[in-house]
């Protein structure tokens, strides 16, 4: 039985509390170790990334191994069943249909003195893309990755999939190719970020790595960090479901089970204005949870971080929403659209009954990269914005430097920045002289 | 004397790599007593800041006193000179004109079955400002950092500023009101970044914390960067000016002090295309150094890190720029504009020979906060952008689940998410009933 509070409770406010600093991940302090093998991968290159491979995958590779040959990507990805193959390229082309339209616009304009003022945005040039191996290996992180890449104009983009004891999941390469990556090396790990970061003799090493990972590989990543750029560093899943009493209990159960199924430390939560609503939801979990495949996983998240909240009224669930900035928000409320439109901390909001989580982790279009553990207070998800970056762009004439420089010197004499006055007043200088 | 190097000499691809990996920085590694001030902060609150600031600022303060008052804060100001205040009121009205042009557009539009698609950009709901104190107090900064938070639309924006025995900077204050922030604690150190992450009996906690600072409030703000938002971790300073032999060299000169005089480890770097050009802009730094008033910390800088490097023409000038991925980009040359706009990495353009680089520092507009170390290959300066977030938006109707949901499904089923592919399953079920 999950927690369920009331906000009527007078003890509300310290149990709601309580769920917010809940603390569901334990990561293990790999730091010591993956320290180690980073400057393993530094000093030995290729020699180091293969025996880690060999170590922590039991793959033994050669340099001219490290990466699928064009062959090999074939093989694999021919044994993809046309069914999955249809649905991977519509969810391609979909996502890449709404990254599209987040390429940032260039400016330029005129300040008053006719000073050139603007900025221009540029792909990072090359990018790594980080896929887990064994059960968390998705396809579908793959299009959400390398997608918003290739829109930015990315030029090089690779990939890291492990292939623990030669394993390759064909749905991640078809995916690979479906987002225009050529090059996909079978290791993982921390030494897989080393090379990303610093490269060896065969890996060229990358500007900005993104992709989701073990706690060596997000230990890896934030080591690695300032070398090159990386996305976020995720948490545990987590869903909240604000819904009224005119939905189906089952529909909200098994969108509350899609995030409880992810992981143990998931966390999923349903707001209603109608304490039998959130009953009637609760036995249809139970329910489900007698069937479902991954209930040994599910079962632990809904028992100990489920949470289901009784409040007075949808202001209210709003209110509690923006306090837990959630990664997923379903709003399924006949007025769905109002309260989303209200909504200031959440990474993804799902509206109406019709549209499940899931969706959105597929096909939607949206990303699936999201901001989570309330991180989306301050953090958005993936987007294209993550692989372009802003050069700003000033050019004076010499009436705006004869205006605007007196101000600029005075402010640095005030700052005690000699040189920065002098670079000013020098040209003024002359222009007095003119 | 600099680093004088030529493109064609055969060493120089050895020298050039030399200088592009140069260590510049020592950090000493605080990050130990950075823990134990966190911790002693989140556990005793004011009391921790409190003690903190008596042992490093040498200030005594109380929960009343640790922000200043109104009237403190109006008496201070009152001691700007008139010319300060009018060049710093310019400035803040230029840097808000450009940053009123970064606000991020929402969108929504209908899919191809008619499910509404689109995102939504929110503010961060608090933000907190670090302004060092002593020498590197910069009320420019004040204005670089909160301003586009205040154009964002933050609602809560505080700043930390610690006065180091009681002095305070009343350009700083000002900088502060011209910027809409009314609360200025007068706090530091990795106790002012605890204290901002984790709130205090007096000190809200905020949401993101951005500004410049020492190594003590650098390891702060890794260590809180989860909790909160925070800007990039800055290294030293850089400028690499491209100029031609129609420049006088004395302004390049100065151009390079400017950056030099930053800091010891800041680094100036000249491109050009005419060895004796290089040579003179050489000497009339010499000449310069010998009066500058911070020549004890732009000499050893220009020494230790400065470099010329002389190329058969500009389009290789551009192709060692990228390479160097520089903070600040000069160009000063008659196809100034044509060269600004085939860079690929750079934080800030300063286009054309009447644009010196300290005219960005102050009054150009743009931000002054840049990527350095290498990093605009992958990330951008400050701007608009750092204060808000990005929430998707998705609503399916019954038409588009029809349509799409089967591909979620098959997806789902073949990641091996059954409860993913149930949240479809169980809406078109009812769908396909009807």
């Amino acid at each position: 039985m999950p927690m369920f509070l009331n906000s009527s409770d007078a003890e509300f406010d310290t149990q709601f509390a309580r769920l917010l600093t809940m603390k569901r991940e334990d990561s293990p302090d790999v730091d010591a170790v993956v320290a180690g093998i980073i400057a393993d991968v530094q000093s030995r290159g290729d020699e180091a990334v293969i025996e880690l491979t060999s170590k922590y995958d039991r793959m033994e590779l050669t340099p001219e191994t490290l990466a699928f040959s064009r062959e090999e990507m074939d093989a694999e990805i021919a044994k993809v069943p046309a069914e999955e193959r249809a649905a991977l390229a519509l969810a391609a082309e979909r996502i890449r249909a709404y990254h599209d339209r987040q390429m940032p616009q260039d400016e330029a304009w005129d300040g008053p003195h006719g000073e050139r003022l603007g900025w221009r945005w540029t792909p990072v040039e090359a990018a790594g893309l980080y896929v887990p191996g064994g059960l968390a290996s998705y396809p579908s992180s793959v299009l959400m990755n390398a997608i918003p890449a290739q829109v930015a104009g990315v030029e090089r983009l690779v990939i890291c999939a492990p292939t623990p004891d030669g394993v390759a999941n064909p749905l991640v390469l078809l995916a690979a190719r479906l987002s225009g990556v050529e090059t996909v090396y079978r290791i993982g790990g921390a030494q897989a970020i080393a090379a990303l970061a610093y490269g060896t003799e065969t890996i060229t090493a990358v500007d900005k790595i993104t992709g989701p990972g073990n706690a060596f590989v997000a230990a890896a990543k934030r080591r690695v960090f300032g070398r090159v750029g990386i996305d976020m560093i995720a948490g545990p899943s987590e869903i909240l479901v604000i819904a009224d009493k005119d939905n189906d209990p089952d529909w909200v159960a098994v969108d509350l089970l899609s995030q409880a199924e992810h992981d143990e430390s998931a966390q999923s939560i349903l707001i209603t204005d109608d304490a039998a609503f959130g009953l009637e939801v609760v036995k249809a979990v139970e329910a489900r949870l007698e069937t479902l495949e991954r209930r040994a996983i599910a079962g632990p998240s809904w028992r100990d971080y489920g949470a289901v909240i009784v409040v007075r009224d949808m202001d209210e669930a709003l209110v509690l929403s923006d306090r837990i900035a959630p990664e997923h928000l379903e709003i399924a409320c006949e007025n769905a659209e109002d309260l989303a439109a209200r909504v200031r901390h959440a990474g993804a909001i799902f509206i109406g009954a019709y549209t499940p989580e899931a969706i959105g982790d597929y096909i939607g279009g949206p990303n699936h990269v999201l901001p989570t553990a309330r991180s989306a207070r301050f953090s958005s998800g993936l987007s294209v914005m993550d692989f372009v970056k802003r050069t700003t762009l000033a050019r004076m004439t010499p009436e705006a430097l004869k205006a605007i420089g007196p101000a600029a010197e005075t402010l640095a004499i005030a700052e005690g920045l000699e040189a920065h006055g002098l670079s000013v007043r020098a040209r003024l200088n002359r222009l007095n002289e003119e």
